[in-house]
């Protein structure tokens, strides 16, 4: 086994994800996923903040058994973070592969979260991995790099954010298979409350019920409703010995909004439910 | 031979296309191609994402045997990614082709994709390369490359894209002949996509119709149609089992709109196509 | 023990919080800072300008018996300022950890001060650290940082100053819980002014009245109220000598306002108080 | 005595202000600053160009025998310019204090001119030097000083040129006791004319009318009066033998505006005075 | 011959012009140009898109026997791109000659192409070129060059394309004599189809009555008319053997509009013509 | 002497006016220029392009002995190009002073021609130089400069340019005397003509009157008259033998317009003189 072999074998288990993932499927979306990466074809997950996009990748990781490469972008991201770079040493400069290419080279899913934060150059370089090239140019190093056949690209975009300013391109859109996901249903929410944070089933459906309320406010002075993980914070801590009522505060009011009637308005629903 | 050559000889294999291309003529583009190539004219192609530009370029480079060097442009694209730069060294520095300068030197057809998403400077560039000059200055490097005489340029544009901001300068598009790129008719979109996925030809008209019904819609609620390739991806789901209705869903109608009444239109028109 | 781990110790005694500082509670914000300690939830302060929260997370800090790490974040500010960075040395490159991962190994609480002030990039970095992963990647050093189980997230905002151009995204404000502070009340407000500037309570009383005259004007010509601060200020310059009416001038009036208008409004009412 | 304090003495005598500054008190601000020194608070300077704010300071610097250090910002600098930096040598790098950085060493009075200018990671960098913490973080160099018992931090700002886009934070004005400054008034002024230039007394009250007239026109198409330093230049020339009407228009008028009827308006007033 | 002179001969017959260019005057330019050039009077050239300003200059440095250096500017081109910058080697830097300062020291014509692309400091830096002190000042090199007698500088610009945001300032305007070009006439620009291409003169009347009509249209739907190169193209084109429709629609038609109506009423006078 | 005050001796030969610059007074300005410079008062020159204003500085540097500094400001300019920088060599980095602190090193006329193109941090750099301190701090180099005694500084500045987004700050201006200078009148103008060009008075007249008609359309369709450069330019033209309608189309007209009607305007004026 040469070095390099070793390195890709190293960066395969570091990437690999161990633990089942804790995943409710809402529908047949585990047999879709199958079937796209099947055809290898690229995926894009689109749903609102904290609806479990992210965890549902790293389950389908988990259940086909392949590493996943997790990319955060963010509006200062360049190509180059994706690709790589040369780092200036001691006796000059080495290459250092970034995470786009070490999942292209160990055949990973790469899972860029929030794509359209990033700079448009990072989606460019996207472009040749997700038609039938399947080709990652290293202009930099010069070097063009062959997909492994296991490599799969996905990314996730919440549709709900996207300013006129900042959308995927046509061009990239055209490229992707697209999941739409949306906060789980009441049951299976609080299924997720009990699972995830030990608490009574009766609670969790008082705080699923205060949930609902507050996603019915989206777009009447909420930008979001309050997501599942923030239900997650506030039985977590009632579970810890906290109030219901000063815990739902904390966790599903004061982190969502500044404006004082909307405030009270979920205070109140809070209270009436807490009664 | 010297090093030099055989580093030439080297950069032709590499980039050349070995292996036919999947391509069907909609009309007499290739003779014309073939023409403008003789007399190593420009050669802009226009047309909606999808519809098979770069397969045609990627077709023509195979037929004339010429090596073809790609690159995606984007808006952080400077002259210097097409040019080359110095790169620092243990040893100072060393200047590093880029590949633009490859095909100029190698004589490649030198395909600039989605030029106009590019940095003024690269236009500015290429127009020395356009004109009987056929010249490309490497300022940073005080040398003067005369074009190999089998390098011709070519670059893509998508009218459908350009805003006031963004567009070629006159003085640019008047340096190139031009193809004007649309979908296939009905009967070659189907065939191709019996030819891609290995569907039968009654589900591929389905698709065709299904994209003919959706680019209805351009200018009226979607930026663009359903491009020959996502039908493809809808085709290749099929194939793979998905259930049609499903693989639309997924492949045709999530990737390309967040607008729910669009969404909802286009899987109406799903259901009654597989009803 | 390793060097390393040497390096950590020292590390967390420099940013040990050794002497009790001063501070007041408001309600039950100890104990439910407490539970959410407990389970590592991250934590979001809320308030007005010198209303106490970063008393309040120093003294938490000191409560917990938990090194402390705070950052003032600011529009230049980078994830590398977070993160760490190459600093060219002689004998090449050498890795500085920045405070964020500092906080990280050594299990402190780290404490982003206004946060919103800083670049997106900056927000992303910190989000693999708020949920269940509890990670920091270090792309540039290729290293993955698992977090000390003793480490947690604070982050302070001011929603007062919130422009549409400046907030936190839905996706960050849905990982924290929050606490929600306002100036102390009156009797509380006169005690820290007594025991911080040694003045007496009747003065410090009507120091205090100014202040919530002033906070009354806050959307009317102010936009701030008068903060604790300079409270604490004008009560220090009295107590050193100067006239009291010269002290409210200079302490509570000049620094907050250029309008003549509301200058002279806070000046009668000084006047009058000083009578 | 070590090195680093020979460095020290060596910065505090070059930063000494030897011979008294002159400096005409116009209340009681000498014996307010003195007790905003003795307690150490943060001190803001406010009011218009030329009316002696940087001289009120050279004055106390001088007058509390202690080093004054004196940054005039501007809108490119950044935290480091004020902080320090590591220059490149031929050995590596080596770290440079910059003008903050030595004033919290040993102990000078810092004066940030218009601070307002400076891009806002700089009034960040000041903020912990300005509360009960009087420290300033090196993060670059890991290092957290702590300010020397002398060091007084000093800025200016004149309201008149505040835009909406430039002003100074709430949380960064809260941490000051503010002075305001106005032109002299006449006999104050016309003394000072007289002591700076030589000329007599009767010419100086001249000019300082045709400066009230001028004074009068602010915000009625001047954007600002005319400052002690220009009536100081008109009698500078009028002393070297210029006509008091050539002088007036050349140091008066032409620097102050660019507009025809102003300058015919001041022009006149000037012929009036010296007719 | 010394080292420096030895460069500066080898430069010297690297930009000359050595074969005679194909230009057909218009007018008496050329002697006008000569009167020009004898003064060493900077010269501007003005005029539409492909109309022959380029071919101009090449061909009076060829009649004058002087070398040319043509620089096609863009908006990311800085004064250093002109003027030289120094070069990082393995020994330290080495500075290196940017074209303007070649064309100074060697005495060429330096032709600045679309002047009013380049960034603002590029304009400042040929303003002492341009007056009686011709001279160009290497700041970051502490030298100043006296310009070559036989060194002048020529601009061009497209009166067409400048904005209200770029627009060359009347100050270096002021430092031109300037010519203005439009395309040729009707029978000179058959004549210039006929010699550059080799089709007869039937045809090139045929063409250039199509580029007539085209250039009615500048300001009613096209932003410029057809140029004499794209005239040249389309020749090309039929010469070798492509039907006059079709390479008319290919040269003529599809680079210079996105816009169905003007492109169909082209079109429709291409097939009046060639019926 | 020491090598420093011999590299002195040099720059202050090189910057030495050595031969009599051609300046025809318009009025008193040398008397009040001596003055300015016998007090060493700032001086800012008005005035529109070409009128004289960097000729008489010249001027006025010959006559007083002094060297000049000329530096051309724009937009790129930082505080570093004036004050100097760190440049990168083999063996470290070595120092390189600017020209604004040769010019407060050796005694130089500091000339900052057209300031207001020039970012704003260079103007707070000049301020220490034009108050009472006559400093310039180096701090990149921890350097106090003080000037040397027969150093001045002097700007230009076009009232005619100004936007409402650059404009002097009026904490710069009233650091300044200033002159406001125009065209010459036409006597003065016409013997300009004679002594730079050598042709006849008569042809002089009749292009000073071609000069006064282009001026009196200032603002009404031109951005600026005819400049006497461009006048001198004719003139040159006329005695090298180009027909006087011809030379005053092409360096009076030409470049100062883009516009038909203007053009023809001008046109005509010049064919009536020269009928």
């Amino acid at each position: 086994m040469s070095e390099h072999e070793g390195q890709e074998m190293t960066d395969k288990e570091q990437f690999r994800v161990i633990e089942e993932p804790f995943y409710q499927p809402q529908g047949n979306e585990l047999a879709l996923y199958e079937a796209a990466y099947a055809a290898r074809l690229p995926v894009m997950v689109k749903g609102p903040t904290g609806c479990g996009k992210s965890r549902f990748i790293e389950y389908m990781a988990w259940k086909l058994g392949k590493p996943l490469i997790t990319v955060a972008c963010n509006e200062d991201m360049t190509a180059s973070d994706l690709v790589g770079r040369y780092l200036l040493e001691a006796n000059g400069t080495r290459w250092l592969d970034g995470p786009l290419t070490i999942a292209a080279r160990i055949g990973a899913i790469c899972y860029l979260d929030e794509i359209v934060e990033a700079r448009q150059d990072t989606t460019v370089v996207i472009h040749p991995l997700t038609d039938h090239r399947r080709t990652l140019p290293l202009d930099k190093k010069g070097e063009l790099i062959h997909a492994h056949p296991d490599f799969q690209l996905v990314i996730s975009y919440n549709p709900g954010y996207q300013s006129l300013m900042k959308d995927l391109k046509q061009s990239t859109k055209q490229r992707f298979t697209a999941f739409e996901f949306d906060y789980p249903d009441a049951d299976l929410e609080a299924a997720i409350l009990c699972s995830e944070s030990g608490i009574d089933s009766r609670i969790a459906g008082q705080l699923v019920n205060i949930g609902a309320s507050a996603r019915r406010l989206k777009g009447h002075g909420l930008d979001e409703g309050i997501s599942t993980r923030l239900l997650v914070y506030a039985a977590t801590l009632i579970k810890g010995g906290v109030a219901p009522r000063d815990a739902c505060r904390m966790a599903l009011v004061r982190p969502i909004t500044d404006d004082h009637d909307i405030r009270d308005t979920l205070d109140h629903a809070i209270d009436v439910t807490f009664a």
